[in-house]
């Protein structure tokens, strides 16, 4: 292969990642230090849910590792590198077919980070962050908020606190 | 550019799909000759939806010149070459929360191939295809099959033949 392509084939593969950086710079970071993982929108699907109670859907994506143990029925525990990701948008029934519900507004995006040992000191090896609204504000006063998210959690403790089972595909 | 960085490019962008295919070979093509795209299952999300009509869940997934004209809001038409893709499951309630409605067993992947001029014979410049089931069975007697899923798709004539709007995101 000759020095000329490999530079173009180096160049282009930097290309996206650099693009993408730049439509999602400048989001705050969560309250304990989080950053929002710039390529959330382009992962792929681990499952989607219809929260009747609240009126929202969701999409719930995963990064590599969380796409490669779901896909592998390997999530308890999920495997330390693990990020899964919930976009949450407020439903309204489609236009032209009223009894599918589907998104209106983008309410928020949530993720789960899992690292057993980084994260063991709140009892959970997980850390947590929301970004809310389009404009992406970091959610929580302080560090604390991840308490709140735990509290809710702690039904799925035993599913290494996942409410989330990765949808059957082929 | 070079003729010979011309040839290599176009013969790596050969070589993806032959190696991914080895991976999910195996598909048998819908009765009008389409192919399973290989790498579907890690598209990004385009949108959700939740038929309160047939109790299914979905998720509307994109190639990559889907996902970029859906962020481009270029949707009416979408591009040639864009891929839509529709993951279908039966719902179920989620064990530990009970009113967030979600897939239970998978019932087939769909999906929608835009190519103005070469399916402009069907009047849609679409084509169309679906595979069943875990066992991924195509959809359809012989290439006809797609009459009914154009009569399904004629309430959204003007929208390009597309029931879904691209989800809000940031």
């Amino acid at each position: 292969m000759s020095s000329k392509f490999m530079k173009l084939v180096v160049m282009s593969s930097f290309l996206v990642p650099v693009a993408v950086a730049a439509e999602g710079g400048g989001v705050q970071a969560a309250p304990n230090g989080i950053e929002l993982p710039e390529q959330y929108k382009d992962w792929p699907v681990i499952s989607v849910s219809h929260r009747v109670d609240n009126h929202t859907l969701r999409a719930i994506v995963g990064n590599d590792i969380a796409i490669k143990a779901a896909r592998a029925g390997q999530t308890n525990p999920w495997p330390d590198g693990a990020v899964l990701g919930k976009l949450v948008w407020k439903e309204t029934a489609e236009e032209h077919w009223p009894t599918a519900i589907a998104p209106k507004t983008f309410v928020h995006a949530e993720f789960m980070f899992k690292d057993s040992k980084a994260y063991q000191t709140n009892g959970t090896g997980w850390q947590w962050a929301r970004w809310v609204g389009m404009e992406q504000k970091p959610y929580g006063k302080d560090a604390d908020f991840s308490k709140e998210c735990i509290r809710c959690h702690t039904p799925v403790k035993s599913r290494d606190w996942v409410f989330t089972t990765p949808a059957e595909l082929p």
